[in-house]
């Protein structure tokens, strides 16, 4: 949709994780004027050879990769517990870095990179992707612009088609830090304020499954931030009719709502209903145009020096919000967040 | 939801015909706050019976009820071959009248009714009940205080959920006469605005008794008006998914949209569909609102003598465009109007 | 829309305050056919004449209407302090009872009216008039059967479109026994299911009046329910677009939605937007249709003896749930209901 | 969306042309597996010097990019009156030829290209992009698939956001040939069926300067098929609120509809309306799905054999619509197609 205004500039790209999204954030990256991807890095070497050859790219190792001096930046798409070892490694090379949700599992470890990045001086941009996404981004740009006045309250659905396997949850650090992760991120930058109280509850209603592995598959989430707003997210991780990706924000002045896309815009009237199509199959689908916005800043980042909308320290505030949300859940309480 | 805020006057009413509409006029009427229902007239005396008693009324012949001076208006609601006698009879009488339309099959005849109502100075007001609907008034309104600019083009749907039983089409004067009159009343209403041309094609598409009794259930029609200003009008006597009654005006600075009503808004999001209500089911529903509008509209204008929205020289107009139209389909011609 | 199919019984009734919801209650009942307003009771007595004249009724004090043994019912729409004097009053002399929300602002108040009607074995029911509405019956009739599986979260919208005078306020009970009163009365009839945790926050956001006043404009509400499904609602004083009445309910096999009702199916294409009406301005407009089967349904409980939908338990229960949120919200913790 | 499942064939293109819509089918080319752009023709040397720079291919005029006997296949998005010459030399040369509509204004001409590349045996596919938008595609084929039962009436709704310049308009070949051949091919192609009779009506609304030119920019066509389906097309060259692209298709058993596509999901409420984005600007963001999947289908037809979706034959008979309706307007009469 929007062209590339900027000259272009050479960026020597190393991607790590050859797996779904790092194949999509490798073909937006291909897009960008002054790419060029070297270098493909995954254990899985097969995977690495086809994302290589499709972009002209070589297949190396960790040390291969960090070794060529010419790379400039790296984009971390690998399995979350190598993000944090990723983003250390390459903020010590002072390469830039683009790095898939969640910054680690552990806060301690996030704080760190938080400050290895900050202390490099290199971009570290973290995926949230929607924040790119046209219609949250148009949404907030007039939210920003005073359409509805002063934001009072927030209200997030955040529902998956399914739930994923049982063994990924097992791994996932609890639903808080795996699928909520987003959605603290959308209330801190929708509402442009921080939490000062979370309750948190849930319960497993779709597969047994998930209770014995501990966690749940349906929350309800509210914050009161430090300027009294209110905010409330519902999540589960299955929603029969597919992925449902909604906020509404009430201002002094009105309300804006970002509803969800839908693949065509057929309607049929038949005797029982008038029917339109459920939304966008899933996240690759209903991301699509965010991913290639996501990795366009990136790049405009990395060029030009722009601020990123996605820092490592947001990826931080989310986590720590997940880690609240969590304890709340477990203890039953009302959770304060400290400073 | 609008209350009365004229004081109540004592109106002496007379009904004829005790069918569907009937019934709903009567109710109407009887809420207007000095309406006395004296009269219910109709050939099948049960049927009169059962309305007179519901609202306090006595059953009379025409000669009964013609010949009380009490009565101050009569509200014709019986079979389409008696109407323009009861308006030639109501007028002579000095009474004021309401009339379902249409005036009278032959146009002749229609003149003469236009012609004795305007010589008696009574109210004379014709059953087109749309113009009184709550959307498409406030369409109106909204297109007459120039929200979008100057009016170009108006397409309307008009569907039937289904056709009525043959016999009841073969006395109907066809389709143009007996379904499109109110779209032709839309037609002038909406675009003020007189015909020039029209072209009408058509066909029998959902039973072939219809094409055996010499009618359509198909049609598509084209003015094209003094102005230069175009209307299309759609219509079928079957629509699957029940009764269709939109359209749209395009202006010079915009669109207005009259959409269907439905009767309830629940949406039902399953794995299939996104899924609303079909429109409200037929015309008592879909205008019922409209229904008790026309006769407030008619008691105000027998009370304090306001114009009339909906006029027997509309009902002609409205005939005048219904012949020009069949004409047009039989003979395969575009036809000009005269005057 | 639907007419009575009942044969019609004579009922007396006396009307109990003659506001705004007293006269709209008259003359929903004065509809039914068998229904005689005998008296109107109101401290203000000229409001108490108008009413009374509009139907052939007579004014009467709290004696006179207690007083005629002829009275089969009575219809409390006087003031909230008013309401369980009035309900103990008609159940002891055997009268079926129809009160406005709230039962009373005291629980154990309003545990003696229950306890009181139940003796009495008079039909007494509470106007919790939204589960009369067209689309939340129809929304709830068809989660009953199934059509989404079985429910597992909903999410509650409710918001007026301002304040009510902070004098009002004073004497309402706070903000959840006022407002929140009728969602928490949703929940419970939607979801089936009775709370275990209640946890509620709040900020006044509009006018610090009311926070003065010791009350919030703004709430979040989170229900576990006994059977671990989640409820969230959403309450504001202040909408600037309007009433706003909308819930939707995830189940196993997809979702309901119950939507805004507008004024009209008006829709406006122009440079800027494609806009529709907001939303029918108050519970006046909005549940109009709500109100006036609210009464078919009392008056069908009075002559046929079938079960109230909304009856003085339920009044009871919704009470507790709002005790439970103000302490929620005044103590910062979350609340276990008892029982 | 949708990844190309066929293994890579090396195809050879030159284009002609390197103007808007020549670089959105290079671009769009250019992702197919196998595709090499070798050359690109434009009387403007600066923009094919551009275009090829892009792409890795070379500037080159007409003897160049004919003389290269490796050349597989045109793709020809230059001036209307240079296609006819295009393709008589592709397929005189055995190249497979994509074209813009339209493929001639003078019938005759178009007519001997048809012929041309029948007898050449190529693959040749006119640029009408609907029929592959995403969608127009599905409705399509919901409708071939039975969802609505036989086809009875379609209304195509056409307007442009603006009216081009005057002199665009005088080398146009009219409103029908440059505007409405698109939905004389939606016609052929949804309703299946061939024209009978045509009417055809207009006006000059927006701008004088078009009447001056002779052309009309409102346009009201009705087309009777041979099995008496009805279609009403209305086209305007100016709508406030942009592009306008929608069609609905009553069936005997329900209706589908297609409507515009909105840039994002975002609902704002304010105090004066719910408002929605306004359509997609112009053909190039409405169609940008329907351009990539176009140049998809082409490459398919070319690498495997696959029959185009819409063929020389299509452009030709679409043109015939287009002169029929012309003639109709002008004469104002009703025209019936031969054979």
């Amino acid at each position: 949709m929007t062209e590339a205004k900027t000259p272009s500039v050479a960026v020597n790209v190393a991607v790590f994780g050859a797996g779904r999204i790092g194949r999509i954030h490798a073909a937006n990256l291909a897009r960008q004027p002054g790419v060029r991807l070297k270098y493909v890095v995954d254990v899985n070497r097969e995977a690495a050879a086809a994302l290589a050859a499709q972009h002209g790219a070589q297949v190396a190792d960790l040390d291969g990769a960090f070794g060529d001096a010419s790379i400039d930046a790296t984009v971390i798409c690998s399995s979350t517990d190598t993000h944090s070892e990723l983003i250390l490694k390459s903020a010590a090379a002072g390469k830039h870095i683009f790095c898939e949700k969640p910054v680690d599992l552990a806060i301690g470890r996030a704080r760190e990179c938080a400050d290895a990045v900050a202390r490099a001086g290199v971009v570290a941009m973290i995926g949230f992707q929607r924040r790119y996404d046209p219609t949250f981004a148009a949404l907030k740009a007039r939210l920003d612009a005073g359409e509805i006045g002063t934001p009072e309250m927030l209200i997030v659905t955040s529902r998956d088609p399914g739930a994923p396997p049982v063994e990924y949850i097992k791994h996932s650090g609890g639903i808080f830090k795996d699928m909520l992760i987003h959605d603290f991120d959308i209330f801190r930058w929708i509402l442009d304020d921080e939490a000062e109280t979370v309750h948190a509850t849930g319960s497993c209603l779709s597969d047994a499954a998930i209770a014995d592995a501990g966690d749940i598959d349906s929350t309800a989430v509210t914050i009161r931030t430090k300027r009294g707003r209110l905010c409330q997210i519902n999540t589960a991780r299955r929603a029969a009719y597919g992925y449902d990706q909604r906020f509404e924000i009430l201002g002094s002045e009105g309300m804006l709502q970002a509803g969800n896309m839908k693949p065509t815009e057929v309607v049929a009237w038949t005797q029982s209903a008038v029917a339109q199509d459920v939304p966008e199959a899933f996240f690759l689908e209903r991301y699509r145009a965010a991913y290639a916005r996501e990795m366009a800043h990136f790049y405009e980042a990395v060029t030009q020096g722009t601020p990123v909308r996605t820092s490592v320290a947001d990826g931080l505030k989310a986590l720590e919000l997940a880690e609240a949300a969590a304890l709340s859940w477990r203890e039953g309480r009302v959770v304060t967040l400290g400073g």
